[in-house]
């Protein structure tokens, strides 16, 4: 039986494999023979390492709620938005990480298919056909585009080390041969592909690092260490924690050989910020309907714990809720205003407006400390410092621990108890501080989403308005 | 002649007499008898009072450039959106002050009737029977809301001087005499009418404070203070204080009558604030696109100085024309949510989303100051102290001024110094001063807009939210 | 042995014993009989348990590093300052939590009974007594302060459950029976004694809840329920998780009988605020030296991955730095400011000045969220990202790691990996969240910080510098 | 007389004048054929010029109040601190702005020459020299920094206008001759001296730049544009405007001749800093005193109208006072730790911490508009629209405004309109305006101050406390 499903493994790929995957199936998929690290050992059996486990077994699930039968059925998962409502309906759909990811994976490639078309129409072409394949195959995949960067001072030609940077080393007929690392993948460890792109812009003489392509997860030369583990727990006390982690993986790559029908850039410095700039726009603009429902949930939070300890009318309280509330209304009205704004590209799928997007995803990026500061600050020193629910089955004191967290008239303790607890867990917990700073580094940091929402604004109109306001219209230089 | 005049003004409201004025007509009909003072003194000449002239001549302008001969001519200045493209364009129809305040109070009467129709039908047909009038009359109207309040600890019932918020004093036939103060009305001395309504709720035995109605300008017992006036100056030397001055009134009912059919609200202290929150609405919503549009000049204006000076490249400067591309594009997507969800009363009206309106418009105010921060940091101290305009011109000194005034190669001096002065007069004369203070207190103050956002929200959606992601959501009291 | 051992513990108290603890004789003076939970269980060894095992450790290294053998020997880490040098000193000199805990006790113990003194002579007595006893066993002591509290919008006296704040229940001759809870109780478990006291000011009405006094831990009718336990991990990886862990304490009073002669307070009400005044004062000021230092510690963290990336010389990088070193820079100059105006007592101890440590407190607590998130955004993705040190030993990836992990030239990958590991441990493990909370609620929360800051500011000076500078010292009502 | 005077002015340099000056005298003084332009015209009486007559006559009132008769008599607001309590007490004394700068201007110099004293002894004893001719004729002196700069892109040696910065365009025997504009020197019209100096550190091939001097006022070449005018108005409702104006001067060196004992600095490029650094500490920590008041002040403006209004009970606007209140704290804690952290120069004189000052300096700068907006916000609409007093003197209507500018009980409206014009004179009229600017800009721009801040933070101690806390203190590199 293993023989088979590696044999299955190695042969999904195949032109004739042209349907959906189960749950088992995508278990069994992973049995490919990639090369996965996890605390200084390889792990032989992804489906059994602690770090792995829970994240393939949340894919899985979500593979079987999407499976349909039949030869040629592709996910509606994988599946191109070709109407503002459409955009709108896939954005909201938040299934688990991987999927999501996947997703704008693809819709990044089209993105940069649509925009390198009229210089490279073959490389453009090979990229339809590939995501034809992902979705015909039903297929992972994971983007890999943060380079290991050496000296940040210095340009991608100038490093020490020559491999700082993810570049071309050989050429060979039939494809080409690339070494260098990527960070920073979430779940690359447990996807089938990779989509690898350039980190930047390159100069001219950066050829070698002006390269796009696809890898599967398995090609030879290709090492992923896996950084980090779920925190077990109650999970009455860790509600969070105990459903949700996301493996990060740095991604080696020793000379590994791609061939050309999966090279999708090569060469070609002034296209390399296309693929990082469609992926940009896709990931800041794709979980803006998390971010905005996140600002909304941590509002929630706040009230209901501001309820349960009789604090809802004071008005230092309501002030802090005030602050969460309209963060959450920023958010919101940039998420409306992005889909407002959406245009349709040459291949006919819609894209969200990115100036409104990526603002959006500044502010919440920039204010999601000071939004946790309000919860910690309102919940109060419980939220850290409260016996767990075990406790409240103790014979012996379980029952004065009960009474004692008892909040305002009607909110029994065991509640309230579960309610500090869940924000605990949201906001303290190696989950909350994952979920804090992946809001902050998610999409590029803060530096890259100012830079980013400065690059996409209509300067020129601003200018033309004040100058008018000023009567200077015709004096400007 | 003067008496001719004086009767027309007279006899304006008079039920025959359905066209639009000219500009001139405007002017004439101000001399009506009211009484208005400045500086300690009755302004017995308003059209060469320096404090209003400027501001009357502006009316007068726009009068004209919207003027339409024929019998039973409305101005589309005052006509009614009755479509989201109608809406957005007639907000962004920006003429003067006192007609967009004139349009504010049309949609604020109507808005209120539509809201208190169904418990006094009678009052609300008094309402749009008063706007047909103003709008074939072509008048313009005043918003008159906030009373004199005395100690703001205590309620209206509670005062130690009656007359601290404004009050019915007594119920005759035919009408009631009306007794209080009203302040912070822009342009009441150069309008035709006021909307007066409560400053807010009241309670069930302040009655006599739930008063809303109706009264011309020149009504027997009404007296309006103005203050201020605007500073002359070179036109440029000061691009904006020349051009633009908003008279603020204090607004004195000294025993005021107002006959039935102008008194919109009386003794039902339960709709007090049903006038309050509809003019919170259009003045928050109203003025969004011109704050949208202001956020966009004021980085303009950082911009071209930043290059007149050749900062333009610095990282440091151009992370605070950063932080002010973020805030205008906060701004501009408040308020395209607020359009996007704009919803149509049973009268056929749209009405923008408040929400998002009010977010925005709290964040206009709140970060102005900053705003304004960033960019007198970026132009430099230049913005203060730089020779005027006449200065160039002196035979003396001119050339080495308009040379030392140089900035980047090709910008001139001449330029420059316009440039710097034009931000000296947007953000540091009192026009720079009114437009920063109005711009916080317009619409209420920062409390009262932070309250009103946090009332809008859907805090029962956000709290679901929080409960199901804590598995909570059949826990909760 | 093991009898012996607990016979020393029930015999600790006696007044024979004046000599001061090793590390042995502290870990054995914890088998007491003392209460203890923890997850669901009582705690039979509390060397043994995983939660406590480590803080045990910390205190005992403590206690053999500060021995002196002898009759009557004191320890220096209890001893009074009583000179402005003197307090700089011990207010520098960090040992463990649980030692800075019980001098902070102490401080408040007596600062509190100089200022009861006037009015209740025995009890500023009794409490002098016991801080001598205290000394001459070298005995721990912890705060009681919080109490469960209930519907936070009712006072003491009005909550549906009479102990959500502890009260006395019963008054004996030769002592009073106290029932309720206490609160966020840092290492309650570990300590010997409880100072416990009102949490805030009391009602005429609420005398029963104006009581202060001191328990030991193993009073019967004490429980005590911790919280939480250390993460283990690598130490190279994990360099703060490993070494430091505080447990959070919740300490039920279930009818405990109370001496006597260690009642501090009962039964005035107007005193109860006196108590928690003082330990707000040396909670806030005591711990300023740490957080000036932490503040540096954070600079020198962000400095230090910057230079490692090569990104120092960054303007943006830099801009985020002096964020950070104007945060320390202020921190310091309230430290000074304090120490700069302490006051000594009717005691003869040094106290430092409150204005200025409480500002210091708030503004450190308050901006703290921000500082992190500065490191974060400096420090990049690798912070969250990167292999453990183990993966570096792996013999078939960890040379392949360890380059790619270096920084800019002479940096190499085992270091900087180290470096971001710590700062992941610094700000993103529950080490990190722990400390981050702690610091925004230590000494009482942003609300109480503020409120105590305006208390202890002179506003009639402020006031009459205004009025001076307007011209109408004379016209104030 | 005129002619007497002039010679008496062309005259008071002469080493034998060393005495006091009357105010008449300085009034005499100023007559000495100065070049001064005002709005585009040459002004030939300064002291009946609108935009300096209200200067001159303060400053003959400072020097009136300081006046002590008799041959050699130095005034005291021109001597040097020798001791920390000393520097406290100078700081302290703020006279008048003209006399501020002339004190931060000897200090400066003072501070410049122990700097260079090393490398250069004579221009050190040159500068000791000229001041003591300042002291000994008691003249005011204010310091010329910041040039025209041209693009701020470009180094001073690369500008397309070599003389947009100042620059030696001869060397003579005897002497130097200098051209270029300096900007921003606020009095210089009024003051006798000039003390001038590079306004950044130089290159190495740009010697002629690196030039530092003291020039007469009415040296032939020179020509100062002084900027606005007070504006007029009733001291009762402008208490700031009507008292205080301190008009900025752009003055310009067209060929001016330096004879060699004024030349302070030439062609050391290294040298260039040592005067601007100088500067920069005088200017923020000499000034830091009255900014540590004006926080108090406005503090203090807030409370009271807080009072007067009946709102200070309410949370909302208490914690806006918070907020001011923390601000002034922190201004005041920077204040008190760089007194005490105060050095000693090999001279003698005493220097305040710069890091501390420095530090305070910025974050006045930084908060200012917000607590500006926090006073305008908790003083409400009125602080702009109120009546005038004059308006409260009219027959007809003045009793009214008073009465319903009554605030809660007890306060008079005439007593509680003063203090609301008094705060917009403080923060709207341009008065206000110039306050806000000046604190922004005074000193050097924000970015200036960031810099400095982080150039004098102790960058290795925080380097190795963080090294040290994560156990790496011997693995850095």
């Amino acid at each position: 039986l293993p023989g088979l499903v590696r044999a299955w493994g190695q042969a999904r790929r195949k032109e004739d494999s042209r349907f959906m995957l189960t749950g088992d199936q995508y278990k069994s998929s992973l049995n490919d023979g990639r090369r996965v690290y996890w605390n200084g050992k390889r792990v032989t059996d992804l489906t059994g390492c602690p770090a792995l486990k829970s994240s393939i077994d949340a894919v899985a699930r979500t593979y079987d709620a999407a499976y349909r039968p039949g030869d040629r059925a592709v996910s509606e998962l994988l599946q191109l938005p070709t109407s503002a409502d459409a955009l709108a309906a896939r954005m909201s759909l938040h299934t688990e990480w991987l999927t999501e990811i996947s997703f704008m994976c693809v819709m990044t490639a089209l993105t940069a298919a649509s925009r390198i078309a009229a210089r490279c129409p073959e490389r453009a072409a090979a990229i339809r056909a590939y995501v034809d394949m992902l979705q015909h195959q039903d297929l992972r995949i994971t983007e890999c585009i943060t380079d290991a960067k050496g000296d940040r001072s210095l340009a991608p030609g100038k490093q020490h080390d020559a491999d700082a940077y993810l570049r071309v080393v050989e050429r060979r007929p039939g494809g080409i041969v690339v070494r260098g690392a990527k960070l920073h993948v979430s779940h690359a460890a447990i996807g089938h592909e990779l989509l690898v792109m350039p980190t930047k812009a390159m100069k001219p003489d950066e050829g070698d690092y002006a390269v796009a392509f696809a890898a599967s997860v398995n090609s030879p030369g290709i090492s992923i260490v896996t950084v980090g583990e779920p925190t077990p727990g109650d999970p009455r006390d860790f509600p969070f924690s105990s459903r949700e982690f996301v493996p990060q993986c740095f991604v080696i790559f020793d000379d590994v050989f791609i061939p050309d029908e999966r090279v999708f850039l090569d060469g070609e410095p002034d296209l390399a910020a296309t693929f990082a700039h469609a992926l940009g726009l896709w990931t800041r603009a794709g979980g803006l309907v998390n971010l905005a429902d996140d600002a909304d949930c941590l509002v929630g939070f706040a009230q209901l714990i501001a309820e349960a300890n009789g604090l809802d009318k004071f008005v230092h309280i309501r002030e802090k809720i005030s602050d969460m509330v309209i963060h959450a209304t920023i958010i919101r009205a940039t998420l409306e205003a992005s889909l407002k704004n959406c245009e349709r590209t040459t291949d006919g799928m819609m894209i969200p407006d990115e100036l409104f997007a990526n603002a959006g995803k500044y502010l919440h990026a920039a204010n999601w400390s000071l939004m946790i500061r309000h919860l910690q600050d309102i919940g109060g020193g419980s939220v850290l410092t409260s016996p767990s629910i075990s406790d409240c089955e103790n014979d012996e004191i379980g029952a004065l621990v009960q009474n004692y967290m008892r909040g305002k008239q009607g909110v029994d303790g065991r509640y309230r108890l579960r309610l500090l607890h869940a924000i605990r867990d949201y906001t303290l917990t190696s989950y909350g501080s994952y979920k804090s700073f992946s809001n902050l580094h998610g999409g590029g940091g803060l530096y890259a989403q100012r830079l980013v929402t400065r690059n996409r604004y209509d300067m020129e109109r601003a200018k033309r308005l004040a100058l008018k306001a000023a009567d200077l219209s015709g004096a400007a230089p």
